[in-house]
């Protein structure tokens, strides 16, 4: 019988093996994209947005050949496929194929959340598969955000796909916007003591991810938890210590390595951290390719890459010693 | 200058014309769909993906020419497109284009919600435009449903569009679903006093909604309430009089008109009701129907949404005299 391997461990493995907690966020923004690739598409395929799709294909196969041996996934955020419609879509797809040619994990970043019925065909879409005779996958992620707010029978049809299937979700627990503690940080009165709305989700999080713990002790049931908050992050981290960590907020949104040191374990492990904007977009801030019209972006890509890997290292290295 | 038309008095037009509440909701299961209609489809586009979609494009156009006049919205809910790839977010495309040709406003039922950047991709895609040398839509529905668990700087890429751009978004406050209470119920502390988490959602949405009240004295802003809570749709309606609750929940869900007359202000007006299952797979249950292999799945949906809408108007009725 063909072994399908959990998740987390599968996360884990990659972690080890690359030294890296490093996940690079394909959000790609057509505003943001070098000219030069947009126009030779443009040369190619017209005015619209099949053009533009073509070209951030381009531009995230160069980002994904740069630094797929330093980084352990890519998480694409499906709004900016969707702006692209059709044609943005079907780029996500070849993305997602193209992570995985290279042995990348993809978190599918989405944030479904909805009533059971629903939530079973927003599973099948992104990590799960239908059945037409052979079995076969829509998006084929690993794994995808979710959001809580509707409750236990909304996230199930996901939990089946982390406990059999070798998938993972990563639940909203405290994300890193500004608004972020209007309504996560509300005190609540749950067994006549108060606490966060972040910390009674955090528990929700642990007991839903109880059935899918790998052998390395961490569930495929993880949470999204801002690197923009450290405060918040320390006292989650010591709510799930069985849980991984998927932590945004690095670099463009403001937060450090010393901030994101709170969201691991006391032994360096349980966390992976998300650099979106800083990462795929270096090259605008790149010294060397000021004023470039063919700026080699993707080699900004991996130069930051590696400083985050590095400085990542070794502000965890400084907190476990 | 070309009059841009708020969202809400648009919807509270096409109530009073059609005297009629009712949202249909386009959900189409492939494996409920009556048989003869995906085997029709196979025999033209083989097995796959395609065909399924195709199938629901034509399962979805001859409902909507059998109950456009009699209802005033449909509801697409985009995960069941997106759990057939490519070719199903065509068939939304498509059935978006084939509702508003039938004058039907279209809620694209997406529940996103996303930090500030992300939110004004998902509303580009849904509600809004892109703009490349001439202005395109990509789904161009006229609302969309979305989650506030991110806060106010991931609902205001909406907001502007509810403004200035004659859209409409329904926020979700209490969800129909059985879990439901499981966080939205939680009892928050805020100015020394206890809520309901769902209370505390309510005012923001007030509060998200002011500047978009049309002439008839409500928002483009709108509630996702369910019908499933009688109970508390009625603390929820006092707490908002100016917001239109789009309530799910009738029929498949367990609620009945009853239930659902404490969506609605003392006047009659002010809320949408969506039934999707009851409707659109009303066939099965028609005896009329029973044992044929074509059965008229669109005249037992006109029927079932003929009915939907006399007992609403008769509960209603009763209600406000």
């Amino acid at each position: 019988m063909y072994h399908i391997k959990n998740f987390a461990d599968r996360l884990l493995d990659a972690v080890d093996q690359k030294s890296s907690s490093v996940v690079v966020g394909l959000d790609p923004d057509v505003r943001k994209l070098p000219e030069f690739l947009i126009e030779r598409s443009q040369a190619r395929h017209g005015h619209g947005l099949k053009s533009l799709a073509a070209a951030v294909l381009d531009f995230n196969t160069q980002i994904m050949e740069a630094i797929h041996d330093i980084v352990i996934a890519v998480k694409p955020q499906i709004a900016f496929y969707e702006a692209l419609g059709i044609p943005g879509l079907r780029t996500l797809q070849k993305t997602i194929r193209v992570a995985k040619s290279h042995g990348l994990l993809v978190i599918q970043d989405a944030k479904r959340g909805d009533i059971g019925s629903t939530a079973e065909a927003y599973a099948t879409a992104h990590i799960g598969f239908i059945n037409q005779g052979k079995k076969r996958s829509i998006f084929g992620a690993d794994a995808m955000t979710v959001n809580p707010l509707l409750g236990t029978d909304s996230i199930e049809p996901f939990l089946k796909r982390t406990e059999t299937q070798g998938k993972g979700i990563f639940v909203l627990v405290k994300t890193s916007n500004p608004s972020s503690s209007e309504i996560q940080n509300l005190e609540v009165i749950t067994d006549s003591e108060r606490h966060y709305l972040y910390e009674v989700i955090a528990r929700l999080v642990c007991r839903w991810g109880k059935n899918s713990i790998g052998k390395r002790g961490y569930s495929s049931v993880g949470a999204v938890v801002g690197a923009t908050f450290p405060q918040e992050a320390r006292l989650i981290r010591d709510l799930m210590p069985q849980t991984i960590f998927l932590v945004p907020g690095y670099g463009a949104q403001g937060a450090t390595a010393q901030d994101i040191v709170h969201c691991f374990n006391s032994d360096g492990k349980g966390a992976i951290v998300n650099s979106s904007r800083d990462i795929i977009y270096a090259f605008q801030k790149d010294e060397r390719m000021a004023n470039q019209s063919n700026p080699d972006f993707a080699l900004a890509a991996r130069d930051s890459a590696l400083k985050m890997r590095s400085e990542i290292n070794n502000a965890l290295r400084k907190a476990v010693s």
